[in-house]
């Protein structure tokens, strides 16, 4: 099991759903190693502050998502929070009916586990489309989960693949009216920008903000009826528990981030504004997503007459690790079902996702070495001059 | 979020299923974070790197269970591979059957995660009784196996609430000529003794020797066909993928207990002889568990006249940790279902497990202060002398 060194002049802009850790968050996470390393379930001292610890977690990210305490539930990932949601919520509705209605750009989790939870209630999963910016048809998903026999409704916060905000408070107005709950994956959004009230269950991603992955957060109002599903588990949402160090760093690491957020917005903003404008002089790209509801510190842009892979490939090659495709699922190497859903170019995509490291001498870094890329690769395609 | 600090005398002696991180483990989680925080499944230098330590630590621990290195899978947590598991392994076999054989004193994530398949396929859970020591009737688990309609067959290497070895290689001989895949519990093992061929699904517990929480370890031989449930997802086994750091920590860790296995065991099982043989001199004491055919760091016994709550908290106060009650269910309150299997005295329960820590002043200081303890507990409730 040896490794290499990484090469001391890297650029990482890649820190979209795994973001290298926050220097608070791992120095609480050392800190619950020393003290909460035992089974929080046990009625000894030890035992009882691991419990102490994992409480505190829990009213820590409480305190940050708006939400009581015991509405908060850590999960084993932000893909099996969003997995046990969905589930959950449209099992505990499943009288109301069983169509799960959400929009087309939705995680892949999301869309796996509305299908699952339709089908296993008769229903059917409604996709609602979304416009060339990402951005969900509110009248739409306002005319979807009125009609009856919607037992849930999914709406993200804002696309981690092309940063667009998503109406969630007009949504969430409208799955009130029709009395359905609201699933707001907030995955790529906590920690980044003020959540708001808008939602009945959210889920959020603590490597996404610096924080340890191996574990998600799901919370749910009091007033959401949720049947878990899975083998008779006084933990339905993490069997067996999740680590207690890495629950109380996640909470750590998000009162951190809220801390300096504002700070952090404007300084990011700026690089993002930077990079958009900067790639849009690029011949044949279309820089994607919003251009101002938008995260602020996620750009993407594809090109035309590039595959992803080997753009990547080549900045990587020039020390610049960007993410590409398909951000949301397992696979880098699968066409984008967001870029599809908007209407976009689904290859030759880039998306950089900056974290509280990043640097104008990285971003400019990138904005270096980007357009001698783009002119390999399609040099090597052979489509220069087209 | 604050906290107190341990009692410097503490002796914790609670270690089955969560033992203090061991030195290596620590050290490896370190490097790890610093060298694999990316996500494995990108393409660029970082998440090559991720990829390579996951790959690597597959390796180490497929090389300790004598397994495929593409045999091994990471779960989320011991349960959670368990329950994934019997249900993958079960819907895998579906065309023969939908009964589930177990032992009576399977973990409960087995016990819960078998009814389930079983009612999934039209089958039932076929529970096979234990002999007073804990250890399964291998003629009527045989039985059970040969009989039409079987799925799948589960048994503990080793019971880690009583410590009895189970006939694992008996049985295993008996499913294969049944043809029936047999899943060994390994979880309070691996680590502590040799585990040995008599497999054809195995999981284990990094958190039990001595590694991080909220990972979990299953392999599943070639030949055994695997249908994995839940929404459709590039890594069923979990969802979102695990933690690198806590995987390659897990790695490191079972390489050092295994490189030191048969000095701690021979030191560790001296101790768990001097228990056994005091404790049985304390007034209405059962020692339970085999005698012999057992796990060489674990030692369980029950007080009659006791509240097996009240003396923990007893001995909690004079500063020993123990663990009481259903080692296995996340609850410590609820009455053992492997006790009272046993057929033995499911109240005022002790268990200890030593981990590599343990002394003989730990031990020596059970010993001072347990006639004590169990003594006020019966005076508290007014049995003394009966």
């Amino acid at each position: 099991m040896t490794h290499t060194t990484p090469h001391p002049d890297r650029v990482h802009l890649d820190n979209g759903g795994r973001a290298r850790w926050h220097p608070l968050a791992r120095r609480a996470f050392l800190q619950a190693l020393d003290d909460g390393w035992a089974d929080p379930r046990r009625l000894h001292a030890e035992g009882r502050r691991a419990a102490a610890l994992l409480d505190g977690a829990r009213e820590a990210v409480a305190a940050v998502l708006g939400a009581r305490t015991e509405e908060v539930r850590f999960a084993h990932s932000h893909t099996a929070a969003l997995h046990s949601a969905v589930l959950a919520a449209a099992a505990g509705r499943r009288r109301a009916g069983g169509d799960v209605v959400v929009s087309a750009v939705e995680r892949a989790a999301v869309l796996h586990a509305a299908h699952d939870a339709a089908a296993a209630h008769g229903g059917r999963r409604v996709d609602v489309p979304v416009e060339r910016t990402g951005r969900v048809d509110a009248g739409a998903m306002t005319e979807a989960v009125a009609a009856p026999g919607v037992a849930l409704a999914a709406l993200q916060h804002a696309n981690g693949e092309v940063g667009t905000l998503q109406p969630v408070e007009d949504v969430h107005a409208a799955t009130a009216r029709a009395g359905v709950p609201l699933l707001v994956d907030a995955g790529a959004s906590l920690g980044h920008v003020e959540l708001g009230p808008a939602w009945d269950l959210v889920a959020a991603d603590p490597a996404d903000w610096g924080a340890p992955g191996g574990v998600g957060v799901v919370a749910a109002r009091g007033r959401v009826r949720l049947v878990p599903r899975g083998p008779e588990d006084p933990e339905p949402w993490a069997p067996g528990g999740v680590s207690v160090p890495a629950a109380f760093a996640a909470a750590v690491g998000l009162q951190a981030v809220v801390a300096d957020r504002e700070a952090e917005d404007a300084r990011r903003r700026a690089l993002v504004d930077r990079v958009r404008a900067t790639v849009a002089t690029v011949p044949d790209v279309e820089v994607v997503g919003d251009p101002d509801a938008r995260l602020p510190h996620v750009a993407t842009f594809s090109f035309l007459y590039v595959d992803g892979e080997a753009l990547l490939s080549e900045l990587d090659r020039a020390g610049v690790a960007v993410g590409s495709g398909s951000a949301c699922t397992a696979s880098t190497l699968e066409p984008s079902h967001v870029l599809a859903a908007m209407g976009v170019l689904t290859h030759g995509n880039v998306r950089i996702a900056l974290d509280r490291s990043t640097t104008e001498h990285d971003v400019e870094r990138l904005l270096a070495v980007l357009p001698g890329a783009v002119e390999r690769v399609r040099d090597a395609l052979g489509v220069r001059g087209l």
